[in-house]
């Protein structure tokens, strides 16, 4: 059994949501970064009380290494502590961390973030230097179950520079290089099939989808990657919207929708967009429960009614 | 000025040799590692001591942060104190990191790599999410001088993958996705342009050219993107010699070559293959001196003599 399958269970259990703690200082509540000796300590407190309040409402989390990076050593034992307590509470993390390296490197990045300090139970990769970055951490699907959301095509404006260039092919449709991503990471995982019927590893998948082409493009992608579970960054903030998100599932499941923001700063625009002064860590935390169990339900409406 | 500039200014008096500070536990000489009070205490005494003996002779040092992530954050304190001292001892330092992600992100990693524990005056960087996630690290290049190296053609197997699929265009000649990048980069650097005249960014390139096709398209990267400096890996260890290297370079001057465990692990080779039983670091740092003198010597030579 992979972690995907567990992870298949727990959508199916509890929703779509993966939380994303990309905890910026700023988003911590100024009572409680005042209080706290260092940021680093307030991010741990403000993690350990969103994780709670949302245990029985989110998929997994997601954490983004970068914002913790960003304080230093101490931020990296925030990081450290933040997935510990998620998988201590029998929770699934991502650590997004989008490595890509040589082989040799791989496996020491691999040995880095499936064991010791920083264990998670799936990282973010990221394709560029081939299959040979990939390869090396499927050692820890076999040995712990591990699994990876391994970069496909992404919801940034950027994602049109590289991941969308078309490919010179025999083929007649036209393949962009996210295709070509997507086909090598779906025949590598075939070997790695879980009983979900999803392979170890999957795609990061950006949500937006406005446009007519748009939807037709999302529906080709799922149609076209049918072993391959979903994280799908997006939502919220970065303008996806739980139409779009549910347009990458299949059956009502395959993917998690990650939100960081909206859930993170839900407290800003609670009580009518006035939070009480002296807001601090439980009203931030129960703000966020709300709006992860708003998104949840709003992503399972939009499931349902996609009919897929 | 940029740190290019100075790199530029260093491979001119220094040679073209960049040190990679690859360390793993079992790189270190055994009598250091027992002495030691853990693995990661005894990479940073083992760094300390490759780096007094090659401070004359590198142009500059490149530290692979998966080799530290993987003693957690022990490992990582130890990272951040070899970046600290080459930085203390006035030397350059390249942090190979190669991070890619969303603008918002990249800004929280810019601020990790070019500020506070972590402070380097180079970092790697990947390119698939496009120039979103590169764009945002320049603010460091107005800011402090601060350089990168982006992914561009490596010397992997994998390389072939996604980097040199052949992209559908108008133009006669085919492109390869990793052109595309080394166009875009070319392009960004114009306005970020030093008194050496590379740009304050430079790309990744595989230093291996065995085959007259691989020559031929060595002396065409080169000469296409003029502006970018090139940090060239796969010095020894991967495959890459002297003369492939060379074909890189341009009057002489325009990348450093990075050589990691052929240099690290100089000290196995040392007396006949034969180290003595109680090497310790004064050994393996005058064996890693040796090998970087030799390697420095042979890519001048070879760098002289294809009269570029």
């Amino acid at each position: 059994m992979f972690n995907i399958d567990v992870l298949f269970e727990a959508v199916r259990d509890r929703g779509h949501v993966c939380v994303g703690l990309d905890t910026a200082p700023g988003y911590i509540p100024p009572s409680e970064r005042k209080k706290a000796s260092s940021d680093a300590v307030a991010a741990l407190a403000f993690n350990r009380a969103l994780i709670d309040a949302t245990l029985d409402t989110a998929a997994c989390y997601k954490v983004q290494i970068a914002y913790y990076e960003a304080l230093g050593l101490a931020g990296l034992e925030t990081y450290a502590k933040t997935l510990g307590y998620i998988r201590d509470r029998g929770a699934l993390v991502i650590a997004d961390i989008k490595r890509g390296d040589i082989a040799d490197t791989a496996l020491q990045y691999a040995k880095a973030h499936f064991e010791g300090d920083f264990e998670a139970d799936f990282v973010t990769l990221s394709p560029y230097m081939g299959m040979d970055s990939i390869e090396p951490w499927l050692s820890y699907a076999e040995k712990k179950g591990k699994g990876a959301f391994v970069l496909m095509r992404t919801s940034n404006k950027g994602m049109k520079d590289f991941e969308y260039l078309e490919l010179k092919e025999e083929a007649a449709a036209p393949r962009r290089l996210y295709d070509a991503v997507g086909e090598k990471l779906s025949a590598l995982v075939e070997k790695y099939s879980g009983d979900s019927g999803y392979g170890a590893f999957g795609a990061v998948i950006g949500a937006e989808a406005k446009t007519e082409a748009e939807c037709a493009e999302a529906a080709a992608i799922r149609e076209r990657y049918r072993n391959l579970f979903f994280l799908i960054p997006g939502y919220g903030a970065q303008g996806g919207a739980a139409r779009d998100a549910a347009l990458f599932l299949r059956e009502g499941n395959g993917g998690v929708v990650n939100a960081s923001r909206s859930i993170l700063k839900a407290w800003t625009r609670a009580a009518g967009g006035i939070p009480p002064e002296n807001a601090g860590n439980a009203f931030a935390a129960q703000a966020a429960r709300a709006a992860a169990v708003e998104m949840r339900d709003a992503i399972r409406a939009a499931a349902g009614s996609s009919g897929v």
